[in-house]
């Protein structure tokens, strides 16, 4: 393959943090105030908050819930400048800044930092990662889930893992929160599943939270979004060394094929048509599909590679985990409409219209519930090629409408 | 389950006809030419083509290509009042009229008949199955595809038959229509992949053709396009039972879950919110998906069950065939807009705005290129909550401009 540009597409849109941090570095209890001089980049430090016995909401047990954050920027005497950040399906809590000087950027680098439209010279900003976080086998992710071992019998839960739900990932950011000495939320932002988690947030602590800014967003999970977390599943459930989850330990091999594919339906769904133009309908030199059933086409490769390089640093016991976690959006309200009516913040919605994992129509309808709510919101279209993706890699282009939000003019 | 509105829509989406013909009529040589008395249903006859030896596109050779087809109508002297109507993915040629007068009408019985939108009374309408038919063990279909016997071996091609093209489709079409006498085609119309064949036969043969009205349809088979139908056939190719399309014949196993995992695929894709908002977020009986994670929402069941009942008179290899097809669509043009200034024709384009297979902004650049190429073409869209369905079930909606496309009032 020599297409660069896709390829630097694919990792920030994957954030597989390749530098690993030194254990004791992980665990320092105090929290990094990361502040860049003038010119430099902002370097942050992953850190681990150790969360307790979390009893979720579905009744299950997490004996020692912990997982991995960093922050940025100084909390005030108030504890009333802070920013949460939540992060997307496939990420962890590198949202902003760089672990190492000469390390990669975070995925919302371009909107969180010195002087940028959520100014971490302003706010103290907080990003987590989840329970059940995707990334297993990434130095820099610390995340309490499925294949965490069980002390009640010495081996990883697997699939006895208890259920968790998106509230369930905000009960522990708010631990999260606490310790810290967080009183308010100036704002929650995310993308993607941060933004559900966003919502999650503002319905769940209507009181702590002054502005809510999703992006490429869903105001409810219906059947149809329902049905596509079970497709996502499917080839994971296929693969014969999934093995109903227990595939942890020496002399196993974990169902790194039907991840990697079920990776593949999420890395396709979450482009649009312009960030695949590079590959026309080229085939690769040596294929042809017009003739051997058994050749494909350019893309076919390129989505191949991308998900088994995903595939090498995931879980997939935790991707069936968090598709559930996603299933369970708003699940303890009546209806997304009563949810969200509880919520006493501002709003910026940004969905994107070529986003086929949440189809626009989706964000539209999250701006009018907030709308007949009585909620100031508003709702500004991530236009471009890119689909899903924009929500991640291009909020740039809402760098604007971020200030203006945010009070911090342009 | 007991939802029997979403019951007879999926079999809408699935015509999985249950009717089987004997033998001998359908190998009856004379073409039928159904006339249905007023007030009494279309009754259509199930024929079979023998095309002879039929060398591919793409070099390959199949020894006896056969395709069944019906037809309803009087072809006149000249040839010249002819309709072809093109199937979908799924489908076979049942596309108008009943196969038994108690039987299930076709896709398209609600604007194909006598007196009709597109009126039987007035045209010779004729629609076939394609090669490599998915529907390999309903009685109703004739096709020639990888579970037909190789003559040269005894036993079915599997994959060794040969790659076949969206072009293929039509030429073999074209010599059912010389076969039947037919000079021009006053029509050539089709949903899904039935648009792409007409869209293939306008660019082919542009001097034979007045019109073409594909609905929920791409002009272009790009990258994006191109990966939808990679991520299709996943499932199929991780079922142990799949052994590379080597699964006939006794003592073997079909890759019956694989095929019914790939339909649910298209099931779900093929759908938008609108059409499965009654299953809500509702569990079934006894199912509780916030706390076992084993668990799962009534949609779920709906696709599993939706799916297997399709698998059942599905081939799985077909349908790595039918997927290849679709990505060769308009394969020997430099592009698309190459391929479409080829055409001669006026053009009723039907793309529906929640369609999540070909999403609209494809429909609504093909009516953009039609333009800019000089061609006359009105673009009309399906509004409703079916999504691409709405392009099968719903075409009653586009009556109207159907009537004056055809110019034959209201």
């Amino acid at each position: 393959m020599d297409h660069p540009t896709i390829a630097r597409r694919a990792l920030l849109a994957a954030p597989l943090l390749a530098a690993p941090l030194a254990a004791p570095a992980l665990l320092a209890p105090r929290p990094a105030r990361a502040q860049a001089p003038a010119g430099q980049p902002l370097v942050v430090r992953k850190q681990v908050f150790e969360a307790g016995e979390y009893r979720t909401r579905g009744g299950g047990v997490v004996p020692n819930a912990r997982i991995g954050y960093q922050t940025a920027g100084t909390l005030n005497a108030a504890g009333d400048n802070a920013v949460l950040i939540t992060h997307f399906f496939s990420a962890n809590s590198h949202a902003f800044g760089r672990l190492s000087p000469n390390g990669p950027a975070g995925y919302w680098d371009n909107i969180v930092g010195p002087g940028k439209a959520i100014d971490t010279d302003r706010f103290f900003v907080v990003s987590s990662d989840t329970l059940v976080n995707l990334n297993l086998n990434d130095a820099t992710t610390t995340s309490t889930g499925p294949a965490t071992i069980d002390p009640s019998t010495g081996r990883p839960f697997g699939m006895t893992f208890p259920v968790v739900s998106m509230r369930d990932f905000i009960e522990v950011q708010k631990r999260l929160l606490d310790s810290l000495g967080v009183k308010r939320l100036a704002l929650v932002a995310g993308p993607s599943m941060g933004a559900l988690q966003a919502i999650e947030w503002a319905c769940a602590y209507p009181d702590m939270i002054d502005r809510v800014m999703p992006s490429v967003v869903t105001g409810e999970f219906d059947a149809f979004l329902l049905g596509w977390m079970e497709i996502w599943e499917v080839p994971i459930r296929m693969d014969p060394n999934w093995r109903n989850g227990d595939y942890y330990g020496a002399g196993r091999e974990p169902p790194l094929r039907g991840l990697a594919e079920a990776l593949k339906i999420v890395t396709l769904q979450a482009r649009d048509r312009g960030s695949l133009a590079q590959f026309g309908r080229r085939a690769p030199e040596g294929q042809d599909p017009a003739r051997r059933i058994g050749d494909s086409f350019a893309v076919e490769r390129f989505l191949d590679e991308a998900a088994a390089a995903r595939a090498k640093t995931a879980d997939a016991n935790a991707f069936i985990y968090l598709t559930r976690a996603n299933q369970l959006f708003l699940n303890e309200y009546p209806d997304s409409a009563a949810a969200l009516a509880r919520s006493k913040a501002s709003w910026l919605v940004l969905p994107a219209p070529g986003d086929h994992i949440f189809p626009i129509a989706y964000g539209r309808d999250l701006g009018e519930t907030l709308r007949k709510a009585g909620r100031p919101v508003t709702v500004f279209e991530l236009e471009g090629g890119l689909g899903h993706l924009e929500g991640v890699a291009s909020m740039n282009k809402a760098e604007g409408a971020i200030r203006t939000f945010l009070g911090t003019g342009a």
